[in-house]
């Protein structure tokens, strides 16, 4: 993307937050800690058009002068994630609305309804005059359109413009009720007038017409960044355009189907989890972008990890807990092993004000005298020295399919059982693999699947004609499969799928679901492989495959938990229920050595993340130790951190980091 | 009602949702089946009616020939329960609101206000269209309205409505203003344009408007309901006309009240236990269903099972539990046991799509070829066989009052305690008598009480004067009276009667409370019956009484916790709190044996149901093994289910029934 | 305030809620308690004013003749708190809204928005009637203007006034901005039409906003009294003015500021814990209000008890606890024991309706022949007993602080973690010092601290310039300090002091805290002093402190925890952590003894409460025993409610008081 291949390290820069002396001693913080890209003007609309039509450049052309001076490149932001105060007072039309008809008001971010013409119109409009002005700017190096797309609305223009899409998407009234399955509960439309988003209603909402009320919401979102991108890359082709995607189920995007309409897809990650959790949802999020980035520019294309927090993990609960020293920088280099292009944190300064007062910071509220930019001015020199690390290709030969639709399907009321998660059991999978250190793809149905020796789909409930056709193909042509409970049990417009589950793939996995037997939160059924299942369990009558685990006990006693077919030369296994981690990490790794898949680094101890690169005969193996021990690893090379030759074996310090370059050169 | 005796076994049938090459296959297995009976036309509304005025029936025509032909009779909805999305676009003003002011949209069911004049008149409409076209088919056997009623709303009409159904009860303000004791917080209303359903307020709402505005929902929605009867009824007197009632302590019915206007009592019934609860809220339910029967038809009405789940429990966390093999038919016979004229399910068939997709259905999402389609078809049978033991009436010494208000008015913010609930304490009495293998029947005040030789009053909070005479009339002509805490400290406008509690019985019982001391949620207090008492304690003065039971430990140490009072020859018991259910089971034993109640068939084993019917000189014993073994009962007759003679016992095998003809005729 | 100095003792009476009949026997059994005084007219506007400038006084003269007959005197209310249903259909537009928008009906209590016209205009003309007729009627004794003030709105007329009293605190729009940091989330103001309260919005809302909408509530609300109180004090300035505080973070009003409007501060508490935690909170709610009152009327100011529950306490959770015996009269004389004029209840009598019916009261439901009565009588007895006690003022040589901004402030979204809490640190403060027999004051930042010697500053979170001199010059003048986490961690605008906390103290305490760590809800740390930390945890640097107790384990094992800095000859203590409580007690004797302050009565065993007031050379000691068992503490002097001598030492009883005079005269 930029003609040098250092690997990208900074974060987001308010200086309209700070008077000019701030300005100056930031950047030559930003000198020592080895920043060189920092991103711009996000949320600075009303800074920059105080009044409609008033637009106060000044001081954006200074920081662009001071960055440009000090050897600092920017990630140029339109400012359009929030609308100015003027802009809401101006058009309240234009304020979002809830489903329970609520009008939202300013006071916050995101107050728009990205439906409503008003909004795109002033949007394009500042996004038109940043174009204008910096798309030369020498310091510009991306433009960062927004920022985490992810609202919805259910005033009127978002109803009309989901009759449009809706219209477009089904041609007819008679396609679109047969997709909504309309004939439930009497809900027959006679006309596109009748047809309206999903809005509070006295009991259960149809399901066929909330899950395309997400889908509209998702390309709209997706008109709105398109329509900027446009015209920042007409006022300059050669910087790349991108928007930072925001993880988590709630969000309405399908960030597969984005990725071709970014230049680099750029990801925000904030983990969740406080203990060992948070190392497995970073490797998860990485792989996700990674696979977002090859599902839009192919096998080697690269991607950012835009938004990361130096030294919190805020938790579920709101709790912001303080990263354990080194876990920052091992959670940056997890990032940098599995394809990212550099690291960059939100925020460069803590805010004294506002909403994200506490939110984590380079500069924290204490200063630069502190431990976070100790480790931020550590993690710059050591980025500087890997880069070459970066240009390999991650390793993977298990692919995990994902699919936006699936995890808000499952979702909806009127499932068997509450809180199905098709999101919850990527991860459980990817865990399971993780935990064996054994690196996958994430895929998105449809996407190439030369290379991959094993495909697993956790809980992929919508399968399309062309999903099927996909999976097909795939095993017909010798790949081993995964199949796990309540994949392909519905159609594209999550319609069961009937004669027995998984109507999609039943005849691939030599089995007939007759009957779900969800599990109460509590429930755990033994199954002979000595673990236990939870979540849900099955009535598995088997139709051409043998039975390699059965439940123990209750009324599915002696019958199948888990299942294995022959296809050719290769298996297909289905999973009717959730084991644990431990029997499900045992499970992946038997289906993934009948594969002929092994570990990245079998020498690799419990607790020690290990990741491989490679650039045509050349491999860099990552490797990041999670445990409180120093630990010895066999190998040979260079080690790019301490620039060490190892002609034997690396030893990781406690919680500390090494990329070994495995292949002299 | 119909001119044979079998019993009625089928279920609600959408062939709306269905090509027609469906429907032929569903009626034959239907005739597999032995279902006789479907309920067609639920919620088909925007089917036959697709645009105002304009009406699709031909359908329709083709499905009743065709049950016509096969031999199963119709119960034909109205169906008003689901206005098509054309009637919420022409009429937005019909559609309901919530108490915070919310309109709520079309896309789910029962999105109407039933106070609304242009949803009556369509309601109408759409109801005559049917009368006309089908009184006559000679499928038709019942007319089913409506579905389920059981919405409020809080619109103007609803407001306008519910004026002019004060007005109607208090005739003037003054009368209003005493009722609601409006002189608390400044309440007093001086014009009836200032009297309005209970909308958002800033704090507590007043108790006394809560509760009326209750009363006045569920005699709206009786109105809707009897206009739609009277016209089905003028189309063609011979054909019975009925609403399925939906339970549940949140619906605004008053179910005892609408007896009178149904032509048959019909109940849609889902336990939520998984556990053995689920058989103890079925004999509950169809306890409820007989009693609601005989309150609007006398001692010998029969009900209908309208809507079951063949093979799911639907738990209250939204779980589908699959039923265990057998279970689906012991709940059925319960049903048959306890009243009902018949079985029948929701759904027959499962829809591919739709809010209720997944639940419960005779042929499930995996087809014919099924647990629940075979057990659905061994049901069939057994029903045809034991038609004769259902012509009898159920036999009960124990009568247990429940009604409506009390239920509502306990929920009322503002109690001594959270989560006061009288259905709850129904159904521990009725739970404890189950154990005991007692027959209970539900009252409601003002029944006939001839034949009851104890009669129990479980947390009857509301007594207003003729509710206190029945009991006294009950109790002076030789009654055993039984009272549990809570009953009768209110009268029927939820005022609480001074001078000690329970203000309606405090002569009967002997006894005078002073002071009421709710429990903490999980605090127990030990008895010296042995047991522990919960939810509840009081201070109780003996005022002619004595003491059966204490309690031990705290501020009541030694004071009395159960009295008894000698009235004539009888006995008035009076439990001020919640007994364990073992203690709760000992003490109505005690009870009823005092009255000279005893147990149905005192040789079944624990675990085992016992109901008795009887018709002059001939009775019926059904014996329901709810234990995981056979279990053997000493019996004489013939065993109607195999067909075969007993002479000295039947053995129920594990999960299994029998039907006893116990006098030989 | 009155001519005599007898304790006041009664409650609110609602004779309007009863026949004529009973307010005779009201009378009769208020003089047989000893009743002198009763709170009447609360909520009866719909009584005086039945429709718009209708007024039916006659019921009130006649209530006040009676009450005058009797030698009981009238505290008479303005029933503003509650508009009647006439007022609400006539100005809809003056009924408050929610952040919501939803629009608040007429049905409860409290239902208008204080900043609308019309209301304001309505309680002044009803208020005006009130002062014209009865400001010299004899009974009355004090104006009890309104009810709890406490609501808020958010409608056109709250944000258009919200908008007035910002330009008034601001001056103009650039200051706002900077208090606000607009600059976060581009919430830059450039017209004051832009601004308003907070509504509901996207996400999280701006903290600058949100205090200042606190901050302006509790001034509109003090000004709808004050325009009340001018014209009641118009019409006979002899006759003083209050309005009651109900008590609760959730209250939009800094009670604090209000106590120089009102002539008495009177107070309503009703403790919500059900074990000892009553106890402590109404020594601390009574010690707030004596705080509140010398923050009005200097170090002699009496208060009052303006509403307690006689025999219930309602949990938080709404279970109505009944008061084991003698628990009340604990209860109310803790409260004369910390400067309570006198003891009022709510209420008189049980209503028989509304929606709080179930409220405690003094003639119950069951009557006056209860234990609650008899209480009553036997209180009202020792009240006339123990008078000249009261006189002698509360003596304190710690002082606590607290403010209702650091409270509001403290709850905002965004935190570090949730559930942050200034009020329960306070009270976690006031609570270890009530174990160790410590008596405080309660002050609020500016307040005199002469005779202090020991200061609290209880996660004081917001601290402006005028703050931190006050807190300086006390420890520059000799005062000790004790301050804990979160303390002076912003500014008046809830900005963050930046370069280390606690920014505002930093100096005085000779530390720099870099980090915070808020641990989880289950979280507990060791500490070297043996207890354990929970909440939070901190990296606290010192910077001329020494270090009193370490954290043991985890990434702080080792660092301060509890620190101590020599300022001059006093000793500046940090406390960066929430200790367990008995740690806690422990670390406070410590500080207090270092400071020179010791228990009021080191003789009284753990559990009865000591509280020594003094006047001259005069002094009286409380003494109440909240054990179950007698309790004999060695002493000297008169006891008053016995009137017996003590020559070595007094017995309590299990449950009793006991008010000793100590010096004889």
């Amino acid at each position: 993307m930029w003609d040098d291949d250092r690997l990208c390290y900074g974060g987001d820069w308010n200086p309209e937050q700070w008077p000019v002396e701030v300005w100056h001693e930031d950047v030559a913080l930003m000198r020592r800690a080895g920043v060189n890209l920092v991103t711009i003007g996000v949320f600075a609309w009303s800074r920059l058009e105080p009044a409609p039509g008033r637009y106060t450049l000044g001081w954006l052309d200074e920081v662009l002068d001071l960055l440009h001076d000090n050897g600092i490149r920017a990630a140029l932001a339109t400012p359009t994630a929030s609308p100015p105060p003027w802009f809401s007072l101006a058009h309240p039309g234009a304020l979002p609305v809830t489903a329970d008809g609520v009008r939202l008001h300013h006071g916050s971010r995101d107050t728009y309804c990205a439906a409503a013409p008003a909004y795109r119109a002033a949007a394009r409009r500042i996004a038109g005059v940043l174009a204008d002005r910096y798309a030369h700017h020498p310091a510009l190096a991306l433009w960062h359109v927004h920022n985490e797309y992810g609202t919805i609305c259910h005033c009127a223009y978002a109803d009309a413009a989901f009759r449009r899409w809706l219209a477009g998407r089904y041609g007819d009234l008679d396609a679109l009720n047969a997709a909504w399955v309309t004939s439930f509960w009497g809900q027959h439309y006679s006309d596109w007038a009748q047809v309206s988003g999903p809005r509070a209603t006295q009991y259960l909402a149809n399901p066929g017409q909330l899950l395309d009320h997400r889908r509209f919401w998702s390309d709209t979102l997706l008109a709105a960044y398109a329509e900027q991108r446009d015209l920042l890359r007409a006022a300059n082709p050669a910087v790349p355009v991108t928007t930072n995607y925001v993880l988590g189920d709630w969000v309405p995007v399908d960030h597969a189907r984005w990725a071709a309409q970014v230049d680099l897809v750029a990801v925000d990650h904030y983990p969740s989890a406080v203990d060992g959790g948070a190392e497995e949802q970073t490797a998860l999020a990485a792989d996700l972008a990674r696979g977002w980035a090859r599902h839009g520019h192919g096998p080697d294309a690269g991607w950012l990890l835009m938004e990361s927090a130096p030294n919190q993990i805020h938790t579920a609960g709101g709790r912001m807990h303080a990263k354990e020293p080194g876990r920052m920088i091992r959670h940056s280099l997890a990032h940098v092993a599995r394809g990212s292009r550099g690291v960059m944190f939100f925020q460069w300064r803590a805010p004294a004000g506002g909403a994200e007062r506490f939110h984590s910071a380079v500069v924290p509220h204490a200063g630069p005298d502190s431990r976070v930019f100790r480790e931020a001015t550590r993690l710059g020199g050591l980025l500087a020295r890997i880069g070459e690390a970066a240009t390999g290709r991650v390793e993977a030969g298990v692919a995990i399919a994902t699919d936006a639709g699936s995890g808000w399907a499952l979702r909806h009321p009127g499932m068997p059982a509450p809180g199905l998660d098709h999101p919850a059991e990527v991860a459980a999978a990817h865990r399971a693999l993780w935990r064996a250190g054994i690196t996958a793809d994430l895929v998105t149905p449809g996407d190439p699947l030369d290379g991959y020796r094993l495909l697993v789909l956790p809980a992929l409930y919508l399968a399309g004609e062309p999903d099927v056709d996909w999976v097909r193909r795939y095993v017909h042509g010798g790949g081993h499969l995964l199949v796990t409970w309540l994949s392909g049990v519905a159609d594209e417009h999550a319609r069961v799928r009937t004669g027995g589950h998984p109507g999609a793939f039943r005849d691939l996995l030599g089995v007939r679901v007759e009957e779900f037997h969800p599990l109460a939160e509590d429930e755990r059924v033994p199954l002979t492989s000595g673990g236990i299942g939870r979540i849900w369990s099955e009535t598995v009558h088997l139709a051409g495959a043998e039975t390699v685990t059965a439940y123990i006990g209750g009324v599915l006693d002696g019958s199948p938990a888990v299942t294995r077919h022959r296809v050719g030369a290769a298996l297909s296994w289905y999973v009717s229920t959730r084991p644990d981690d431990e029997t499900y990490r045992r499970l992946l790794v038997e289906a993934a050595r009948a594969a002929g898949v092994t570990p990245v680094c079998p020498q690799a101890p419990p607790g020690v993340e290990a990741v491989r690169r490679r650039s045509g005969d050349r491999s860099w193996l990552f490797l990041l130790n999670h445990t409180g021990r120093p630990q010895r690893i066999p190998a040979l090379g260079r080690e790019l951190v301490t620039g060490e030759a190892v002609d034997e074996a690396v030893t990781v310090a406690a919680g500390g980091v090494a990329v070994l370059r495995e292949t002299p050169w």
